[in-house]
């Protein structure tokens, strides 16, 4: 941290805020310049933490020098987490496919699209058994009778279940019929939540918020690791900018920004991230050879009739053509499927 | 609805998105133009909801003509809602007032200043007991303990109180303690905390999220409505934009755009659009001739001690001398304190 | 200045870096904690520009610590710059009021508009001879025959014109006609314009960008500064964000961050800022409490017959009406009209 | 366009929009529903222009149908464009490799790097003569002397060259020593210099504005090809977003959904578009699959020396590797070097 002095700072206004930090046990080195005066401190960030230094007189601001996570950070943990269930491993040389509905619409269409999916490569299906939804007026999903279909699912293909918990009440309910547990973009900030699927075991896949900087990411998956389970999956989804053209801005630079800081895996979901199907075979592609440990793309044979997303659910045998232009892709960037 | 066909849609097409929509009983009048087909749609939108016009065959795109949101529309509810509670009138003449630390920090600092914002003629008290922080790290709050301290503030002062609900276990609780739930900005598309206290009875504070549009806002509050609570007060508070001098982009166009769709009180947080103190009087003063409905400013009487966001907090002084400056302002828009 | 090293630098880093600082002739202070060690500049910051220090080996990045503006900066200048003209002080305690149509149609129309701004009490017309517009096939101004109408029009009223220069071929031309340049949003970083105006003696209005932050903006006054004009007064005119219901979203907390780091007057053009004339009025009032030292409207008496931006007009009753109101609100706040 | 009008308009105000529409020569068609009557506009649009309907008494809004560009749309020229110079054909097979310094410094770097790119497999010479800088007190550029550097590389090497055209009286003289001419971000919507190389042969490299939508950008491409130069090259250089890691927000997804629109070639600028090198060969290979049709890439040789830009640049040899790196990726999406 680097505290710099307003040009008026008295030396009364310098030596308070010294002796607080020193007061804290940080190690203050002093630097006087022609028309500012800087503090830079040696020691435990931590011990600054809810300290409103900035707000001290004469202060003008507080420069972080750090990041602020450190359970997700590469800095202090080098090598690539894998996570790891029943033969999938995430993060490592295989790419993830995770493939289904948006939403769990009714059991036959599940079924079908489960079998489309797995024997065109897919390994985790994806299905949302309760929806977050802009209008309240809208389908909000099956709800427990959704989470059954995919378990049936999964009992018949041998594909994993992800799923999305929106409420820390429906946690154990979520936990017995998925493998993985997502946590939404709208709730990558609901920190009860985050807490929730912290204090268990099942990995999380944890999608970027709406308007969320990496950091901030990065800030939620360590609350997830904080309270003890290490099993993050990062999934960018597109992020709110002024272009209309596309639903989001799917932003493939957060992957290789990602592996910079961080050591957790991470996948794409081009179909919320663009929001039209057209766009998703290109932009999967491009995902993989960003670097992207796998991906979460919305299938559907009928999606004019889907409940949500039809405008960006690939049909499954475009999904499959998808599937055999990837493996080629994936295998110049040292990857496979 | 309009539903704008491909300059290459065949009469098949036309006419399959035609059938399908009469079959849903809504009347179509069809508008063929040199480059484009349109079809205009009449009757009940809600039959169109959950059906993905946009991906048949030949359709270019569906535009919606109308708002989303019915109960919080103005339209259907021209008179302005006032919120009442214990003899406060939220959305009526007088300008509600509602002040207090970010944080319940301990039961003596809140005391202090709830009296101090109660002289200067606040008349709801704000403070978290529970904090939404982006660090798991930072102080989270103190929980039923700070709870306990606001409504022993409330009992000893007269002033009502507003406190944040993050978690939908945590309704009873703090419904027990707090006059006015607060629902913070971050969790503004947390559907299920908003169906939650939209099961109550307790009026409902409703912060924008850091990046929603008024209609996504708008929708959050008819969630609420939706399950049979009127009593939504809606809190403009800054959203994120690329500029870094403020904290947030505090978006005083908000008031007057929410009181032409509906018919709900809007107040304002200058505290967290801006994030220094230095602009919270003149902003606070800016938002009552924007048409406010009422404040929700930080208070803390050493600032640089805070637990959290200490730099946009005012010190009590200057919230008193905030609220005389407010009062002829306030009468200049037929507004009292 | 303050350079962080990286976790991995090694002394040979840290002492090349130091090395390069000094033989600037900067004074470097080494402060070593326990995960960064960071080298705090005293001296002349210009001696660092164009300098690539933070892609040194070792380096993680460089950290600004004072504003990268000068001339601009009430830092070094905390007087108040006032603009004078022909009587008129922008910047004094008077607020300015320019009024006009969007873009100069015809002869009659704005002799019409300018009687009728004047009034109601305007002293400056504005009105576009040269037109930025988005589509090749709009109307784009009417060029030299515009410039001769407003100059007619000051001659007949006594108010002074502001009008747009878009091409730095039109300098002549334009300030022949016109007692103030503006230059407009799309044109705040076209940095040989900014030269032009910088280079002649006539005051400069000096739009915001359409995405720039504050910094970016004072900047680009900073251009004109440095070539010798001293008149430059900005002016806020909404930002581009998601938000759809207006234009743009017009940023009032600008005002007090500007009159914080610098000393020029600051202008608000509602109109473009909203893009709907229904909320003009409503956040003029408000722009002249948040601090404005003026405001810049569009006025049409036909707005439905309007070549450009009609639909934010206000006809010239509603803003002879909100000249009244703007009266008493800005007694309040120590101005006047 | 669809004329949406209020739920309160009179019979008398659809009359008169509808009587003011057919003036215009269009043809209307009315559909009344239970809360809105629209109308649907058939004919020309371009007889629209300029008329503020949505100023008419009981209009609620206005919604466009079609895009409004024409020129570049791909509905009226199905076929990718191919621009042809010397040889080099942008849009088709191979892809067009832009490299080069951010500015020209000196006469024997620029000569240093144009040999390595060159050998490297470039085609294209990149480098400013004139550069847009943020501050006035930046480098700003060597101007024709730096322009004459280029032409001796060009001279050389065989490469063509590419430069930024930044005022209008500067046409001929980039045009004299360059092959293609740049148009940077900042001046996307400097319509007068648009119109200038709209009315010149040289094939035109138009860059996205920092927060320009693809619809603004295509608009801008408009006005060149509106003057009669059909030769527009686009290139997406990252958007603007409140992201921090890195520069701007490199929209790869801008590629397919130009390539829908518009039948232009497209380009990618990863140095810009990131703002760290260590970001560039990832993207550019990424890039390359999401279909672009070429690369425009800074190099130099000491980055640490560089007078701009000198974090985003690559050394020779990584742009060499990269080279190397994007040949099979290419041929696997039917491309080649």
């Amino acid at each position: 941290m680097i505290i710099v002095m307003r040009a008026d700072a008295t030396e009364e206004n310098i030596a308070a805020v010294r002796a607080r930090l020193e007061a804290l046990g940080l190690r203050v080195h002093v630097s006087r310049g022609e028309a500012r005066t800087i503090l830079g401190l040696i020691g435990d960030r931590s011990a600054l933490r809810d300290q409103a230094i900035d707000r001290m007189p004469g202060v003008e601001k507080a420069i972080p020098v750090m990041q602020p996570f450190k359970l997700v950070n590469r800095e202090f943990h080098p090598e690539d987490t894998v996570v790891e269930l029943d033969g999938v491993r995430i993060g490592a040389e295989q790419l993830v496919i995770m493939a289904g509905p948006c939403s769990v619409e009714n059991r036959d269409t599940l079924l079908e699209i489960a079998a489309a999916v797995k024997g065109a490569g897919a390994t985790v299906l994806r299905g949302g058994a309760f929806k977050p939804r802009t209008s309240p007026y809208s389908f909000q999903g099956l709800g427990e009778e959704g989470l059954r279909y995919l378990a049936e699912a999964r009992e018949r293909t041998g594909l994993l279940v992800v799923t999305e918990l929106m409420d820390p009440r429906d946690m154990r309910l979520v936990a017995k019929y998925s493998d993985i547990i997502q946590i939404g973009a709208r709730n990558m900030q609901n920190f009860r939540l985050l807490t929730e699927v912290g204090n268990q075991p099942k990995p999380v896949l944890l999608k970027r918020g709406m308007s969320a900087t990496i950091e901030e990411w990065l800030m939620s998956a360590e609350y997830v690791m904080s309270r003890g389970n290490p099993s993050v999956i990062l999934c960018e989804r597109g992020i709110r900018t002024f272009e209309t053209y596309t639903r989001n801005t799917l932003d493939l630079s957060a992957i290789p920004v990602v592996k910079r800081y961080s050591h957790l895996p991470i996948i794409v979901d081009p179909s919320h991230g663009l929001g039209h199907w057209e766009y998703v075979e290109t932009m999967s592609k491009a995902a993989v050879v960003a670097g992207a440990d796998g991906l979460i793309i919305e299938v559907h044979p009928r999606p004019e009739e889907a409940l949500s997303d039809g405008a960006q659910s690939l049909k499954p045998e475009r999904f499959e053509a998808l599937m055999r232009d990837l493996a080629p892709i994936a295998s110049l960037v040292n990857r496979r499927l």
